[in-house]
């Protein structure tokens, strides 16, 4: 009866099951597929879909599914657009948005579209720059060859996106180049009670009824930008069994932890995260009750938390659930046994790694992290501080989110129009501040520098009142005469203050943890291949990759559900409430329309937003969830019961076009 | 620098460390004392003080200190208290009290006061009454033979209260006969500020300056009750090295857990109640700023909260440390390996009903735990609706709550004055609705039986506005005429309405999970006895318990703070705002009387409140708190670092003469 306790009995790591996998696109095993699915992907398939697929920069994926631009993604990665463009008097996350026209398709302050145009290996490359160095010197050298391979790739071109990416744990380098577009405006979004029926309590959950479906046109020179290379729209609805392939961005997944770094996961960082999301669940909450712009501005972060709150619960159930860590302590013991010789010494050094990793966490994670500063302000200030500090180091030696290739995205985050609540920004300072003065206590040295004198909640007001970073007109001048007017605003001079320390906890966790885990995670995965003979799939990195599977249920339940069980879910009370388009439409929608669907296919956070396509490439869904069981999924696969969740094709254009009636959206999905 | 990670390197169980132990007063290690710190308790001594000792029934610990019922314990175990005897314009909590008489003293609505008297061995009674049985039919044997050794011993004299207790996990039973006093009055309390000086940051930490402390008196036949027996003040102040001894009712530990119960806790419970109250913190600590009023009436709340979840995460840290449980599992391996062979099933049987538990956590805390209705008024039903359903069972066969020897505390519950906050209660309600729609789904049948097409808010909002139970003579009429009025009141038909499933879940743990693990837990401790020759000193039970140890700082922290240390450490915002009578009295203190003490006792949760002794069986503090290291206290002690914290004697009599004027209160004190 109770599905919270997650069943994870069986995982195994060595070997992938039968649809796990989120593979490379110029390493997929299309045998392999042939095989499990009766077909597969041959080289101009890939290609097609790759060039259809598109990232956006702020961590979900999308598609381009007209010739003029059109990206399809999900609403819930579109949310803080809806925010940038709302005010008091028009809420564009309640109440949606369709422009009628392409004229009235408005810009989104801080969306960038990323299109993977090339893929070149480097780790060559790679290799001999870093070769026999370690710690620190391995992660400057690593740094430095990063960025003169990024420089060279982009050539100065702020249109084009070159990222250096580490796969394997450090056995291979690739580089990506992306075609980058920073003009995104929003065509079309449905209102939160469409995209987010069921709220908290169906998030993760099945059956379901989200339609979680947003649009947005992707510009150049002011013009929709030609787009042939668009994935085209499925005359046939997906049904059971179809194989399906999710073509998307998983943000990472951490299959190949030891039994060390899986420790520390479910004692420390896990315990760790889950009680931040808690707290602030709890906060902003009850903040939001206190008014109706309250409630409008902290509406996106609320459910952001809860999405992150269950998500990483659920992980939490995974990693902690009697038998998980005592099997892979059985798999390492063998792999180890079995390991070549100049290998075995990885195992260790990622333990000791491990272990300084638990004595910085907490300081880490306060000041680096900034979870002792959560404002935005405060993320501008930095932003800002570094900048000036970092802009006249050679390229590879900088920090690297001020390299070269990333200054553009920078510009954009910085100049950006997105509004910020100065209410919000004192609850979430106040609430930080009082953890720092928690965790570390009153009489730690940083706690006193901080602080001094004043209570929490009074140097939050302090910062947020004497600062103008909400001005992004404040923020460009601070941008381009660095040295001239920091002294006047209260939180640049807080966030210098606080950087020496910051960098200093970045450096020794860089140091001590991350080069040596870098460097060894290498060693093991050379152990895995020597050992099973195969490179199957990396852990996901954010970048491109393709899942397969089938549209299947799992227990008992069935894998799609239809367009009258919303109308028998709808209860009128929050959050399952119908918005009201829907109310009015019911006659004229078909009721046993397709509305969401599961398959088989591998994915996890970053995915949202991703194209599900069918044998020939067409589209016949828009990934948005995975299923409770899915939870376990950054740490392995279980083809029994983990499920990806999507949106149906048929109801997407059904709803355009009866609900909606942006029927001009359903003419250019449907172009041929 | 960074306090936060506990360091817990080399604890182990088999044999009692140094000042380890929260001794029984019947088997008290006098000759391990003796060698220890060169003095020890007799006989005289331990009766002494026995009979000087207090428990407060709702979870604290006292002492007798004047010879007609003067009572002293900790300011944080009386803010039930003062919230109950508070109103808007008369906030006792924050502004404190003190009766300049006798006649001005208030009646503290649910405060019980119970005095050991005599303790006797039942353990053959118990043994025999439960020879064979298993499961179900060992719980219904325990419960039958408790219920009638309770019943004559009371012999229906609602003064005597008599509770079997199990120790070393079903070893022994002893049977506890307390002199019962209800009718407690509230003598002196300071402000919130100074009883809870430093706050939350302060909390578990040290150096300290928290005047956590305040007096009651107990009355009989609405006079002072004569005491002759109390405890008397020391001339002499404690300091450093002094042997001390802490009289108190720890409130419970796992010292002897088995791995598999071990991992439990880290995995599930604890990771459950930390993110419920992390959860419960934020929401507390918003709602309350929205009025003055709600601040005033969720302050107790929240701090008991901030309190647990401290407490809480030590002890997830204790038990998440690095090798904890490894080393744990080596012992047992060790002990399993030298156990007697009738002995060698209970970890097995013990490892299996713990999968029970895992299995019907979170069903049985969410109905029977009251968690899915968290809610004062939805206590009061569930206590009426069992009462009427309970009353008229044979004594031995009903939920032990109910027994004959619990119904003079249950009366008190149900029927004392203390206020509800209707607009709290909707905030609580709707929160922990809504937890329950989230962890089971809404697809759940019970979820489903209960909110039905309703929201989480709307329900709670019908519930409390439809309910009459916030008035005690309402309560009053329901359980005096069961059957009568119940269906006029929403909640009470609430409580019927999730009655059976709540004790369906609750009949399972106690049937799959309780009575095997207690009957194991038996085993174990009888493999313990013949492996390592020793009883030691059995878990703690809220039971009378006699710790020694000396007045002792740690690493580089010194065991004694001073007057001069307070002023120093105010800076005028909360939590280090000084009270105004502690700003005006700063002149007439002397800068060096100790205010704050640590010493190397060994308690836990439960101590609060109990008086700390000398050699002489004198009061020389009162103890409030334990340091950080010593939240690992539930599952062991490492006299390293583990210190219990107090409120010196000296500053006691010193402030309430020279801040509070009631020199009434130190002349009776110091009364010879």
């Amino acid at each position: 009866m109770r599905r919270f306790v997650l069943a994870i009995t069986a995982l195994t790591f060595s070997t992938a099951h039968a649809d796990e996998g989120m593979w490379l696109f110029n390493d997929f095993p299309s045998a392999q597929v042939k095989q499990a699915l009766g077909t597969a992907p041959d080289e101009k398939w890939l290609e097609k879909v790759r060039l259809g697929s598109i990232r956006l920069a702020g961590g979900c994926s999308a598609s381009f599914v007209g010739s003029h631009g059109l990206v399809m993604t999900n609403h819930h990665c579109i949310r803080g657009c809806l925010e940038d463009l709302s005010s008091p008097e028009r809420d564009l996350l309640a109440k949606g948005f369709y422009a009628a026209t392409v004229e009235k398709e408005e810009k989104c302050p801080k969306i960038e579209a990323n299109q993977l145009v090339a893929i070149t290996d480097v780790t060559q490359a790679v290799l001999e720059a870093t070769q026999g160095a370690e710690g620190a010197a391995y992660k400057a050298k690593l740094k430095e060859i990063s960025a003169q391979l990024e420089s060279a790739c982009t050539k100065g071109d702020a249109k084009s996106r070159c990222d250096v990416v580490t796969l394997f744990n450090g056995a291979k380098f690739h580089l990506y180049q992306y075609r980058r577009f920073q003009d995104v405006r929003l065509v079309f979004a449905p209102e939160f009670d469409a995209a987010a029926f069921g709220g908290d309590p169906d998030n993760f959950n099945f059956p379901r009824y989200a339609f979680d479906a947003s649009f947005l046109r992707v510009y150049e020179g002011d013009q929709p930008r030609p787009t042939p290379e668009h994935l085209k729209w499925s005359s046939t609805a997906a049904k059971e069994n179809d194989p399906v392939y999710v073509s998307g961005h998983p943000g990472g997944t951490e299959r190949a932890l030891t039994v060390a770094q899986l420790e520390f996961n479910r004692d420390v960082a896990l315990p760790w995260n889950l009680l931040r999301l808690a707290e602030l669940r709890g906060r902003l909450d009850e903040w939001m009750k206190t008014s109706p712009e309250h409630y409008r501005v902290g509406q996106s972060k609320l459910r952001a938390v809860e999405n992150a709150l269950k998500a990483l619960r659920g992980r939490h159930q995974a990693v902690g659930a009697k038998g998980f860590v005592e099997g892979k302590r059985e798999e390492e013991a063998k792999l180890f046994a079995a390991a070549p010789e100049k290998t075995k010494g990885a195992w260790a050094a990622i333990s000791t790694a491990t272990d300084t990793r638990r004595a910085l966490w907490a300081e880490f994670r306060m000041l680096e992290g900034a979870e002792a500063f959560a404002s935005d302000l405060f993320a501008h200030a930095r932003r800002l501080t570094r900048y000036a500090a970092e802009k006249d180091k050679p390229n590879g030696e900088r920090l690297p989110e001020y390299s070269d290739s990333q200054l553009p995205q920078l510009k954009q985050w910085v100049l950006g129009k997105a509004p910020i609540s100065k209410d919000l920004e004192k609850v979430m300072l106040t609430w930080s501040l009082t953890r720092l003065q928690e965790l570390f206590g009153a009489d730690d040295p940083f706690v006193k520098q901080v602080l001094g004198k004043k209570a929490p909640s009074q140097l939050a007001a302090q910062l947020v009142d004497g600062s103008k970073l909400d001005d992004a007109d404040f923020r460009k001048e601070v941008m381009e005469r660095p040295g001239k007017v920091e002294e006047t605003d209260a939180m640049l001079v807080f966030a210098k203050k606080v950087d020496a320390a910051s960098r200093e906890i970045r450096k020794k966790m860089e140091d001590e943890h991350d080069a040596v885990v870098k460097k060894n995670g290498e060693l093991l995965a050379q152990a895995r291949r020597a050992v099973y003979g195969t490179t199957g799939y990396p852990d996901a990195t954010f970048t491109l990759r393709l899942s397969y599977g089938q549209v299947k249920g799992w227990d008992k339940v069935k894998p799609l559900t239809k367009v009258s069980g919303l109308y028998e879910r709808a209860t009128g009370a929050d959050p399952f409430k119908l918005a009201d388009s829907w109310v009015k439409a019911k006659s004229r929608l078909k009721s046993d329309t397709p509305f969401n669907m599961t398959s088989t296919n591998d994915i996890i956070g970053g995915n949202s937003g991703s194209p599900l396509v069918n044998k020939n490439g067409e589209v016949v869904g828009l990934i948005f969830d995975g299923n409770l069981p899915s939870l376990a999924g950054n740490f392995g696969y279980d083809g029994r019961d983990n499920r990806a969740v999507s949106v149906h094709g048929e109801i997407i254009t059904e709803a355009l076009s009866k609900v909606y009636g942006a029927q001009r959206i359903v003419d250019e999905l449907k172009a041929r």
